[in-house]
């Protein structure tokens, strides 16, 4: 069996179209993300991506219909106000090895450069360990030219972040995206890492919205991030009620003084 | 060395054959049903099947002699009231990592399609966690179709079972059957996951044989259940023993009191 | 890089030779006993086996010589009374993943089979978890013929041991073997697990002796052997020092008391 | 995707180079070296190795421009005193896994001895487990004639260090490259083990300079040195402060009493 195998759905010509990519990562931002614009924008299957580096899994839908796990790329021709054609990346899981994360980017990298690719945003989530209430995009690129662009939108660029460099898909798009003489830049939107983040994955899609003259609607997007809150919310009230001593046992311990 | 090595044992023409697969998994139910199926119908040993996504391993029979692991392929020529050749698959591993499954899973499909296979049922357990008086059996398919024909069976299709989806050869099978053009379902019977549980086997066979016109003699599966029974009931015994005081005990204590 | 690079260090025809494997494993039995078994002889170097599938590993001899990790082939040609030649095959590992475990011995296989060889012994200890006086020799073949053999020299054919089977390379080489049309026997000689064991390195090659009319001169393993004998003394004698109150701490006891 | 990826950056003619390699490791006390005589001699860019046996990851500098994981080899044109050129390999990991170990150093091997390579040096740490002032350097050659060589600039042949051998480039790179027909020596500095050791480093390239008339000024590797030194004087006091009770608090302990 070939260690990844691309199937392709429908045959186009786009042009000179642009790769954004988001897979599950920290926060799900990237995968959030990467999903919410192709579900928004309508963009349509293009090719499905199975590998040996996936995990031996089927998902099973409410029907009762199984789905090999995958990683799948879908494209959008441009209406305006955008420019450029899309070819949008997502999925159900990185690589779980080394080996299988530089094999799939390589091949999907190879299968994009062939449709026209020469340029790429990559999508992630950057964990900051603490709640964090306007997440900022964190940025790294392959150029000065890619990170002097998205300074114009917003995108911090920081002597500290991410220290030890980027681990995964999003970095490593960039890096072998060079092999293919691709330039591009990733995005982190800032995120606890504790939770599932709709409200970074917002933020991270705001910029890719200004950069690619995107229209795009996020109320959906933003209920869901009401939805988290909610919950983490009541997880945070849980916790406290643990903690605190309540009144009825402050009065008992009154007693034993 | 080839990573998946297939010897032949026989040469055959099966007509439009149906696959079951069965391999060691949750409760050991697969196997256990697919085990029983290839003894009650007689089925002929067709190909064995050696890998290095095997462990490294031997087992010794009663008579001192080595067979070295395996999956086997064995075959059984349809007789009334049956209209279908089978294929039966068994063995004593899954490939041990997920490499291995895929590589395994393909290989095995490659030559079962050869063989004439575009129908198949994976056979497996699904853990619940907590003993199960009656199994009833869960579903997963390739198709509509599939799941409205195991409807008629009994089979549950839960819209909240299995949640994770199916991972392993089980799973495997119907996911990459699906790119050889196969259609499957998956039969997976419920057991508490701490026994190896012939009941739940023979549950899933139950469905097969109702779905393939089966005659199945299951006196011996179910021989096997009451002894599993008789050893599960003893360590409950032994369990309760060691937990309540005995009347000795709560006599001691009562001289303390 | 080949997975497996072997350099061949001299070209020899043999006549019908039997190979004898001994890697380090289980009490070191194998590999005592084919290292004893080639120095004894005076078997000459035929080929080194390097590979990606030892540690990335060089030894450092006293001279400040580095030496890479192998596995090595060494050949005797027979002498009365002895009347079939040898291959001997020793190292310092055996391949550290499952893959790797298949890969060397099908290729190890592969260049014996070259050789002439169509029969062989394959050396281990097995780890009986308390000490031995007397070790048994338990024995696996590939057929009834070379179980009756054994059971002549009064290896031990048990029903219940190795219960799971057997692990690693000894058992590979029989299982693999077999694809090659080579028939053998594997001859584990009983440890307790803990130590290196010399005294069950002598038990197997006392049955090789017998089975192959080899003259081996035992002393310098049976000096081995009680030196490790003496060792095991002294830390069974500081264990129960260290148990045991002394006569000077009873008094201190009895100060108190 | 290739395994191991080379990109060459510039093309040369070197001649009878010598390779001097020094890879993160115990200390770092090789990487040290090996960057510190690149950036010393002022050697230049010859080829990028990237490989699937790195971790998929990208560092990101402070201008926020990201570059792949990689392993570096620059070259230097001899100037007097120093009469051969030299090929100094650098990186940020070594593989990730035995067989990536082997892989790399087999293809890094081959692109030197392509390049005229026929002698290296490979620099490492040789961790002691406690504060070394004045670090020896150790040896492990792959011939006498190294051995003789090294000892004459002050190395060290100790009959029991490494007692385990070598694992990691440094010794594959001598071990491998034998069967390139190369001859070469493993120079390993003293190091405690806890700490990156530039004065580890520095006794390591004063052999180095030695061995191949080098003139390196060695001034800004000592103030790095001192910076290490700082910062460890600086941990050890703290943990004294935490162990000893200060004069205060045995004041306060008085008062107790």
């Amino acid at each position: 069996m070939d260690d990844v195998l691309i199937r392709m759905l429908d045959k186009v010509e786009l042009t000179n179209p642009v790769l954004v990519e988001g897979l599950p990562g920290v926060g799900n931002v990237g995968k959030l993300a990467a999903d919410y614009l192709r579900d928004k924008l309508g963009a349509k299957p293009l090719a499905t991506i199975h590998s040996k580096f996936f995990p031996p899994q089927v998902y099973v839908n409410e029907e009762g219909i199984i789905r090999l796990v995958s990683n799948d790329l879908s494209y959008w021709r441009a209406k305006p106000p955008a420019t450029r054609d899309l070819l949008i990346l997502g999925g159900d899981y990185q690589g779980i090895t080394p080996e299988g994360q530089y094999e799939l980017t390589e091949r999907t990298l190879e299968l994009c450069h062939r449709l026209g690719v020469r340029e790429l945003y990559t999508l992630a989530g950057f964990a900051q360990g603490h709640v964090v209430e306007v997440p900022r995009v964190l940025g790294a690129a392959t150029s000065t030219r890619g990170v002097e662009a998205m300074k114009k939108h917003g995108v911090v660029f920081s002597r500290n972040d991410p220290g030890g460099g980027l681990i995964g898909a999003s970095g490593l798009f960039l890096g072998l995206g060079r092999t293919f003489g691709m330039e591009g830049v990733c995005l982190m939107g800032e995120t606890s890492g504790y939770f599932v983040d709709p409200r970074s994955a917002e933020a991270v899609l705001q910029v890719i919205g200004k950069a690619l003259n995107l229209d795009i609607d996020f109320s959906d997007l933003e209920a869901k991030a009401k939805e988290i809150d909610r919950i983490a919310q009541k997880i945070h009230e849980t916790e406290q009620r643990l903690n605190e001593p309540t009144s009825q046992s402050r009065e008992d311990l009154g007693y034993i003084g």
